[in-house]
């Protein structure tokens, strides 16, 4: 991570011209033609384009997917099935641990509160949002006026389309589009294999390469109780990539901070990543402690902990990033590229928005903790804390017009909030209990114990005492409790002796000042960063792509191999491997193989390629995504990146960083040799 | 932990009399021999107390143990003995994880750097110690002449008795004593049981009851190359103890906060303890992701991994002792007792000790996460580094005459100091970079990016590649390299280019002035606590004992179980509870029966007790520690608390806090059965 790079922005800039690399996570509406056209002699047919758009799904618990038969079967990583498998589990039935497979359509499980969301088509509306704040405004005003106007235009675009309607911010308010998606919410999982082959190597070998994951998991969308129907999935390629072939993933990233000033990145270094992996580390010590008490509790755990896991993982190695001095060097540069000209032009009576963004930093610093204690719930792990929040808000935002509401209570949203918050997946105490009491005493870590608001939220209890109490004192892992109160509205939650509901009215003024405070000082960075947003179009167009949003992208790459410490990688990886790579590390956890595997390992081809790597730019989000050859056809499940590609949300480079998929062949070998899965086989090759 | 505790001190105070419940970890030389006879009808006669004094050892690792036969055979923790087990074992013989026995004395195995230390006699040189300190001196000079003094007296004692000796600060500075030690430094491993029966249940079941390990670990003192006679043993007892029985403990109880100030806890409470919790959740996480990645790895970090979870949890219970309202609240009550008298009749021109303490905790907010960075090491977790700072500053130190030294290197310590830095156990360099480039990450997680000194130690690399800069530029794994700077001193370590020294010499100034600034305000609380202690000696004598010192102390306490929910725990648990432990937890880790034990299940009396539990005072360092009867019998070995325990730092409790040992029975009946450790059975029933 010492090596300097050259990332695309940087060589647009330095050399005039657009991305050398194969950076770019492109907008679905501005795909990068003429790239593809020059470098790889690729022409992006329209017919092309929407097949691959609407054949890709969002995921809304973080992840991406694909429809992969005409009947609306889904392909997904196991570990963004993993909520479904986990809520749909239970002490005697653990999916999630021992995978399932449902070889008729009425052994299909379903999913109690899965969401998924697929693009139907895009409009630019940027005129309309921008035009909402005009000069003069306070950020209070502006925020007003930019709420209002997306709202109306969201509620507008749902009434014409019958459609779920999104207004995205791209280059952190440089550009403004409405997304429409059709939307499914009967989901019912077909197949999943088991945790220790989707997710062999654990922790350990998360975000690392070579790899052996059998990272895949099928769903099936329904609606109106039979199965979808599509023109619009991606066929299953029955070879696989070569070295050296273009592919392309098409999916979610969620976020990175390409375009981000200096000062953020800094701000981020000092700040916003040293307590978010503080929080992290907490809360992976103590699920992996409750986790060692019991199977059940281990159970119960799994979902959490790996996301946490992965989570810290992740900042780690951003954090990583932020401490090379090379990085932070190239990405000074490339501001002063953009910045210098601009600064120098600056008439008297305007200030920089460089500046701006720097002032705002320095005012997050100061509040921005108690900000994600109390407003983000750091201090509240807990589901039914997180009901309980909407409960009182929704009781509060309903009766409001819609453009006076916080954002996820809009028309727009209100029936995707609702399917969450009425779902019925058991919520289970103990795993709450501890959660909480853990983040109680993390509140008080962070402010003192002395703290007004620590001594109010503990009242007058020890952090452990008081969640027993709150958890205990509360109906609402009871979604008819949930929706009761719902339905009654502002009178009854007020009410509401649920233990709960009271904790969450408790703090709910001083989170709210929080949050306004929080969205004005954004605000104030949007108009910043839709200024130097400008100054880029007008350099460099849409040459440079904006940064990820959890919103559909299409990135591109080549399938290779890299160098590591003088070795050569391979591009790919073989099932052969796995069976070594459980060998020398004494098939011990988490390099255990599943029985399933030990005991059919002489049935399995060991040649057939595993996992497979290309340069295509992908960040966490894309999980799921598929990988497509030039043909449109599915040639593998993307699931990972290598460390080298951690840095990713800052900069590009593909000198080692890759991303990690699994090789569709491995799925049908496993399929057929493993699983006995010849139905879910035959629909993939239909 | 929410109940309200009626602590000794409380009750000394508030009853006028002495402590009721069985609190006290008592001075070998001030017995509570009243309250013995008025309670126990036990009188202490000076021969059982002598031989009990000198058949206890405490190891310098951090423990504690005793002589269990003539033949300097010593009985302690398999978890104190971990640090030796780890020295001696090696990537094909994991000592730690199988245990070991040596059947004949030329198989127990030499350990590297083990130092244990036994009791001879105790002086009271308070008076030549409060002499040097004399009103009107600045903290500085007060500091100066209380060193010169103790280093005079330490070096006159040592010259006089060849013996080790030490002054030890009671009463966090109301008395001084001087502590002569006889010093084993030939000690050889004899047994230890697998590492999965002595810490049976792991990090779930530390600091819980009920228990079943067999947390004992044989070594033999060796003078001479003979091992070591003494009549000062204690005799296996043959029965063990019943319910209701009296039993003592006999060892090294390291750090007790009872007698500190109610500004002093809530320092702890706000600071200190976050601080030190954030830290060893980092060191954990990191360790515990090492260790995943290959079993070599996991074994090298057994040890520090074990050390850092066992503080966390500690920690962390105290932590939530002090997050008990309950508990500060007695506490404030206490020191009211005190406090209020002491200040009505307080001469207008004198401080008040509690303010000068409360001001102390101010300022030590403003720098100590500073001087633990820098000066305690936080940010260079590295033997290759500690050893680098001995050589940079010993070469500074033994120049000057001993009353200037710091103390650690005065020449009553030199002797230990030098045995501990040349050993010759292993220090493995992929755990040291692991762990460097972890801690030099956590410096700038609190320092920020931009902190100079994160600048200057970081050298413009990310802290992996200067922490593989600093560990493969560094030649001091050789213990030759290092005695021969050490024999070189000052010109050669100020010239040395290995990188660790350079580190050291690099930091050295600014670590130095924060130890001073810190060791001059601890010197300023010294004084403000041998007031404190000066007015609690007039009113209640030495009725209340002194804070723990990790110097010997005698506890007594009562075998007895408890209730905890609604259900009887018993005083005892069965070798057969172990097994059905196992079962209920599947067999998996940390509830893993070894391999010895299930097939040798039919063997075994699952009748004999195995652990048990009883009232006695105990905290962490007392790990090792005999149990004995009144005969002064060994019948049990204590190795840990329940987590009711955990608040002992603050008060002393005992409706369900208890101190957890191995049932002497147990030992034989394991030895016996399963080791086929005949000949060592013998020596401890001869």
């Amino acid at each position: 991570m010492s090596r300097v790079f050259v990332p695309a922005l940087l060589a647009a800039i330095l050399c005039g011209s657009s991305a050398r690399a194969d950076e770019g996570m492109w907008l679905l509406n501005q795909p990068p033609r003429k790239l593809l056209e020059e470098r790889y002699k690729f022409t992006v047919e329209p017919a092309w384009l929407e097949r691959v758009q609407k054949a890709s799904i969002r995921f809304n618990n973080g992840g991406s997917g694909s429809f992969v038969s005409p009947d609306g079967l889904i392909v997904t990583n196991h570990h963004i099935g993993a909520d479904a498998l986990q809520k749909l589990g239970s002490k005697d039935r653990n999916l999630y641990r021992d995978g399932y497979y449902a070889p008729t359509r009425d052994q299909e499980l379903k999913c109690p509160d899965l969401e998924l969301n697929v693009l139907q088509s895009i409009d630019d509306v940027t005129p309309a949002v921008q035009a909402a704040v005009t000069p003069g405004m306070t950020p209070a005003q502006a925020l007003a006026a930019r709420r209002a106007v997306i709202a109306r235009i969201e509620k507008e675009a749902q009434a014409a389309s019958g459609l779920r309607c999104d207004v995205v911010t791209l280059y952190h308010g440089g550009l403004y589009h409405l997304y429409r998606y059709q939307k499914y919410t009967d989901v019912r999982l077909v197949m999943a294999p088991e945790h220790d082959i989707a997710f062999f190597g654990g922790d350990a070998d998360n975000f690392e390469y070579p790899r052996y994951d059998l990272d895949v998991c099928f769903f099936r969308a329904y609606a109106n109780g039979k199965p979808v129907k599509t023109e619009n999935y991606l066929p299953w390629s029955a070879t696989g990539p070569k070295e050296g072939d273009l592919v392309f993933v098409s999916g979610h990233p969620g976020t990175t901070n390409r375009l981000e000033t200096l000062a953020r990145l800094e701000h981020r270094r000092d700040h916003v990543l040293p307590s978010t992996l503080q929080r992290l580390r907490f809360l992976e010590a103590l699920l992996l402690q409750f986790s060692e008490r019991d199977p059940e509790y281990a159970r119960m755990a799994k979902g959490d902990l790996f996301r946490v896991a992965n989570g810290r993982k992740a900042l780690s190695g951003q954090y990583q990033g932020l401490l090379d001095p090379a990085i932070l060097k190239a990405k000074a540069k490339i501001e002063q590229q953009v910045r210098g000209p601009f600064e120098a032009n600056l008439a008297r009576d305007r200030s920089s928005p460089w500046k701006l963004i720097a002032g705002v930093q320095r005012q997050y610093a100061e509040f921005e903790r108690l900000h994600d204690l109390l407003e983000r719930g750091d201090a509240f792990e807990s589901r039914l804390f997180r009901i309980a929040r909407h409960l009182v808000r929704l009781a509060d935002e309903l009766p409001k017009d819609d453009a006076q509401r916080l954002p996820e209570y809009r028309s727009a949203g209100i029936e995707s909030l609702k399917f969450q918050l009425f779902s019925p997946a058991p919520i289970p105490a103990a795993l709450e209990r501890v959660k909480l009491a853990g983040s109680l005493s993390f509140l008080a870590e962070n402010l003192g114990g002395a703290h007004p608001l620590v001594v109010k939220v503990l009242a007058g209890k020890g952090p452990a005492a008081r969640a027993a109490d709150l958890v205990n004192g509360s109906r609402l892992a009871d979604p008819q409790v949930r929706r009761r109160l719902f339905d009654d509205g502002k009178k009854s939650v007020a009410t509401s002796t649920d233990a709960m509901i009271q904790l969450a009215r408790l703090i709910d003024d001083e989170a709210r000042k929080l949050r306004t405070r929080h969205a004005e000082l954004q605000e104030t960075e949007r108009q910043a960063y839709a200024a130097i947003s400008k100054a880029l179009f007008d350099s460099y167009g849409t040459s440079v792509p904006p940064d990820a949003t959890f919103t559909l992208r299409l990135a591109f790459g080549v399938v290779k191999g890299y160098d590591e410490d003088g070795k050569k990688i391979p591009f790919t990886t073989t099932i052969g491997g796995a069976f070594e790579r459980a060998d020398r590390q004494e098939n011990r956890a988490p390099f255990a193989l599943p029985k399933r595997w030990l005991d059919g390992k002489d049935k399995l081809d060991l040649a057939t390629p595993f996992n497979f790597v290309s340069t295509a730019d992908t960040i966490g989000g894309n999980s799921g995504s598929p990988v497509l050859n030039r043909q449109g056809e599915l040639v593998g499940i993307n699931f990972d990146r290598n460390r080298h590609g951690l840095v990713r949300n800052f900069v590009y480079t593909e000198v080692q960083a890759r991303h990690v998929s699994v090789h569709c062949l491995a799925v049908l070998e496993a399929l057929r040799k493993l699983y006995d899965a010849g139905p879910l086989v035959k629909e993939l090759l239909h």
